[in-house]
């Protein structure tokens, strides 16, 4: 949950806020090697502009491959030369009528307006790469592309590639509040606000820009879904000004910009007694709330809605859904081209722990299933990855399966607000694929979580992916160094969600650290591993919840148990889980498309890792892995926590090949994980051992 | 504890911030009916002083007679005239000679400092009640017990009354920062202080200074024991004006006002580079503020510290011992007959609850009792009541029949902290009287803790009690308005242990909300059982810390018994308590003299109210009681939450016969309350029927 967060945690980052290795992220452009070297500088002495005037975006690309090449190779590129050297760079946007050759037409016309190509062109006397777009954001995601080639030291000379976004829609989400502080931030304070004002570090900025263009983010809401008091004002001539002035920087990197506005803001701004959505007062206050966006941001977004959740107000208070809600926004967007994003994660947040018959995880599922095709064609619903609340490990949300009619966008949390925040290492790429690959056979085979968000398996005209942002204003932006990986890794898998995480941590790693094997290798299994060594002293088997109330941060297994937020795992002394099937529970399966209701309703076939998600089983119960559950329990909690021990030792023997502060920064995070996956190792095996009374089979300590 | 409290309660008290019926508590003095008022009009007309020139104590005794009489009777009675009326009230100090007569000369010479006497005296053609101390400080408590007996109905027309309290120490510790926060307060903010600064609200610190001199109290410490960067200040030059302000305020009506300090506060406030009891530097820096503290307020009180406690600073950080920190500050007081109250509060709060060896119980008496005859003869030792904090139930600390040769006071605390924070209704009168009565056999039987604590036990010239405050701005100074007998329960009984809960709670009805037998027998009633219904409904036979962490209010099985904090109950599927025994547990019992301490060894000879803080037993284990432990969980439980709901029935009963104001406010509490006692019954019978497997023989629904 997201308004449960009433103790601070002392951020375990300290970093200074100065400009270092850490600070450059995946835009550090390192010298390369005189092999490497030697091929890039062939292509690199010159960029030709085939542009007449060259847009900001297109600048901004050019300057980026003239710092990058320059940075890389010692010497920086003449730019808007003719092309007099023998091999040179050249930067194409429109028709791209001279490739016409060189690559299938069909795949040039089918680029849209971010895709991109990067051609080796020979022709007679002189030879150049292409790197070209319809428009000039694609060519900019093209010159990213490019340098990444050269970062992670391959071939440029046979280049044949074209890409395009899977998803229309990249977008972050910060949950970033106008005092500085960040909802769920684990590295630092908010690099937008400090104290009610905007800060305007136009520098950081814009190194923020140029890293979310760099993974082919394309839209980004810089204030929290919880909007308080300050921000509720963010959409009025107050603060419209500064949001513009963050739009400008945004845009010249291809970053369209929203923000998140309270549904009750006709009341604090427009001095209306209510906020129905059919009041007609109500509209004109939108209406002009829009207007006055548009004036100020002319390529503005849209609005992202947190409505009739954890306390945020909303369209039930008047006696509407949220289609009514959602689309009185859309209508006063409309008009401009902007668009509401109107979340799912509604749910019963004072629910009695005695009644077993609510079940959270239906939620969204039965609150906007009935609602499915009554929202405006501007309107995106955007649904958590899974039923609960961005846990270590839940099912994919049957939603995705649900609406066949109605936009919809994937939202992912890369700050890791169950997953360590940021102390331990987490990486979610793997979450994140298992997301987007999980079949909802709401077609048929092959209906996956991907295609669904993006809009593909029932053609609708939006779709995309969002992010919850693990940014802050640590000088290495993520606090815990490594997890740079989980941003790079979301950007770059929301574009092509075919990547494998394997290839996504290796290029990562590559880009972060060089090219050498030992170090990309070691860093890549403990990225690879992370989550699952996570999962293992943290979580067993699907169940969620068993942490601190509030911070979420550190063990508690009945921490969430006699709650209000419809949290529970039901331990007793026999058994555990929550069983949500149709036949015994709370029929949570029926929500799936029957292949999936199936496989998830019975416990022969409901995966060992969703079993307690699914299922009340006693302690005894066989997993298909041979062991019972209390056996499990207690294996992966030890497994687990001296793995978390292991990626400290693999840390370590890379200590030499990672400058010194990296290196120290990203140790002392290792090793605090290490310490604390023995407080939860020992507190949830001491708990299950108290509780089940069956002793650990290989009579290991447990308390 | 004390500095756990990073979750801050919304108030329940919203109750208003004027002067109501609440606000006068037991210096209400309501017109009296006309029998009563007949009795007493006839001593009432005229008030002699046999003093040539009244203090400003002797002062304030007459007002508060003339005030109260006036109020009572309808008209006041003259003051300072010569007796002229055939029956008058004479208040006198000094020798007392004119009393030789009647009463026994022993007994007048023992009335000490603090004791007076009611005597009415008859004599050839005039009449009069003497209210007469030794000196003006005696004669303020006879004049308040003059106005008792008006309040309470009782006749004065043949009185013989010589009191002198039990302890020299009659003290109030309020844990009041200078924010204006209160430590543990649940009656809305100090009145003292707000934003950094000294309200100085004369009227409201006058009325309380009376409400402490009408219950005996005669010492008062104005800031919280955990002392923040502002309050060290309090001993500076900045800070005493304001302090030596309230001093001049209490010292009217016999309270002398201390400060808590800071151990460390030669570093913040001297320059110094440490706080080492033996440097000489150190030395003069505490001699220096002892003499700014007396420049200020001549009479004032002395320094009241926690050290090396809950992360306060203290000797041991100079590899000192207790002696050694407190012996220095006494040096520095001695001069000017101030004393340091030093508290025993001393335990590793960073434990590892997978340790079970160390024990937090034995504590306090491992700490100090090695130190007995260490201590300077101005150094008191503060003991809290039981070895743990504060708990709904917990044995007598044995560090009472631990010291002989040490000046020993007794820590209560008045504020609910863990007994429902005045939004349940919990009368402690009873718990302290348990306390009080508890016999440690240190000096063979009849060593009671009341006698160790006043010094009587082995004739230690200083000792005492004192009592952590309940006090805020709420409009009726405590936030529920029948904690008010709390207060003044626990004033009354400091003075005299001997006077029992009933006896207290009958006085307080009646002056608090009048004769009427009804409301006197119901309320009564409420207030002596309210304590243990509350034990019923959250703690069973000893356990504690079933709370929320933090704050301390409401059921948590489990929320302290992973935590640092040396608190744990080991519960498991077969049982459930801590062996505290010499035998096979923490050796804890050995701390007592070998009477207690074979009595609490033995599981067949260990109340059952204390079974489970001395022993894991079973759940099937069979209580005195006849019951076994699982079934008089459930019992109990269920109980409880009963009562409570009866509790309001109780109050609904009285509507009408008492004004609306206060009526409506405590039906307001007694009704969260009964609430609030299900979800305890609840959360506590699920969590043992889960942990247990044991079903409850009744058959009542558990969750």
């Amino acid at each position: 949950m997201e308004n449960d967060n009433k103790i601070v945690l002392e951020s375990t980052s300290r970093n200074g806020k100065g400009v270092g290795e850490g600070y450059k992220a995946w835009l550090r452009y390192p010298p390369l090697n005189l092999n490497q070297a030697k091929e890039y500088a062939s292509w690199c002495g010159e960029i030709v502009i085939a542009a007449s005037e060259p847009s900001a975006v297109l600048k901004n690309a050019c300057e980026e491959l003239a710092n990058g090449i320059g940075s890389m190779l010692g010497t920086a590129p003449q730019i808007g030369g003719s092309g007099k050297l023998p091999r040179f760079l050249r930067i194409t946007t429109g028709d791209l009528a001279e490739l016409q050759g060189a690559m299938e037409t069909a795949e040039l016309e089918e680029l849209g307006e971010e895709g991109y190509v990067l051609k080796t062109v020979r022709e007679p006397g002189r030879e150049y790469i292409a790197i070209a777009g319809r428009t000039d954001r694609g060519a900019l995601y093209g010159a990213f592309h490019f340098l990444r080639l050269m970062q992670t030291g391959q071939s440029v000379n046979d280049l044949s590639v074209i890409e395009k976004p899977a998803a229309k829609l990249r977008m972050i989400d910060h949950w970033d509040n106008m005092d500085g502080s960040i909802e769920r931030g684990y590295a630092g304070q908010s690099i937008f606000y400090r104290n009610g004002k905007f800060i305007m570090d136009r520098k950081r900025i814009r190194d923020y820009a140029r890293m979310m263009a760099a993974v082919g983010l394309n839209a980004i809401s810089i204030n929290n879904v919880n909007v308080h008091e300050t921000e509720t004002r963010l959409i009025t001539p107050e603060l419209l000004p500064s949001a513009a002035a963050a739009a400008d920087i945004f845009r010249e990197y291809g970053v369209r910009l929203f923000l998140s506005v309270n549904f009750a803001s006709p009341i604090p701004c427009g001095g209306l007694t209510t906020a129905d959505p059919l009041d007609s007062g109500v509209r004109r206050f939108w209406a002009e709330r829009a207007a006055d966006v548009y004036r100020h941001i002319p390529d503005f977004g849209g609005f992202l809605v947190k409505a009739d959740s954890e306390f945020q107000p909303g369209p039930f208070t008047y006696g509407r859904d949220h289609a009514d809600g959602a689309n009185m926004l859309a209508e006063a967007l409309r008009l401009y081209g902007g668009i509401v994003i109107w979340r799912c994660f509604v749910y019963d947040c004072l629910q009695d722990w005695r009644d077993r018959k609510t079940d959270r995880a239906r939620a969204a599922y039965d609150h906007f299933r009935p609602l499915d095709g009554k929202f405006a064609d501007n309107v995106v619903l955007q649904i958590k990855n899974g039923p609960m609340d961005f846990q270590v490990r839940e099912p994919a949300s049957p939603l995705f399966g649900g609406l066949r009619q109605t936009n919809q966008i994937l939202e992912l949390q890369i700050t890791q607000e169950y997953t360590g925040q940021q102390t331990h290492l987490c990486f979610l790429v793997p979450q994140w694929k298992e997301v987007l690959d999980f079949d909802t056979y709401a077609s048929g085979e092959g209906s996956t979580v991907a295609k669904a968000a993006t809009g593909e398996l029932f053609d609708r005209p939006l779709g995309g992916i969002a992010g919850v942002s693990n940014i802050g204003d640590d000088s290495n932006w993520t606090g815990h160094l490594l997890a740079q990986a989980n941003y790079y890794g979301y950007g770059r898998l929301i574009w092509r969600p075919e990547l494998t995480a394997e290839q996504i941590a290796d290029e990562w790693v590559r880009i972060t650290f060089g090219l050498d094997p030992v170090v990309v290798a070691t860093i890549c299994r403990m990225l690879l591993d992370s989550w699952i060594i996570y999962e293992k002293y943290t979580s067993p088997l699907g169940v969620g919840w068993m942490v601190n109330p509030g911070h979420h941060y550190g063990p508690n297994v009945d921490g969430y148990e006699y709650s209000k937020w419809g949290t529970y795992h039901y331990a007793d002394c026999r058994g555990v889980g929550v069983d949500r099937t149709v036949k015994t529970g709370t029929g949570y399966t029926g929500q799936y498309h029957d292949e999936v209701a199936a496989r998830f309703e019975a416990i022969e076939s409901c995966p060992d890792e969703l079993l307690l998600f699914f299922h009340h089983v006693p302690y005894t119960h066989v997993l298909k892995s041979g062991k019972t559950v209390i056996q499990h329990i207690y294996d992966t909690h030890f497994e687990g926590a001296e793995q978390a021990d292991k990626l400290v030792d693999a840390w370590r023997g890379l200590q030499g090949k990672i400058d010194e502060a990296r290196y120290e920064s990203a140790l002392s995070r290792l090793q605090e994980q290490s310490k604390h996956a023995k407080e939860w190792r020992d507190v949830v095996n001491s708990y299950f051992l108290r509780k089940s009374g069956i002793d650990d089979e290989q009579g290991r300590t447990i308390y």
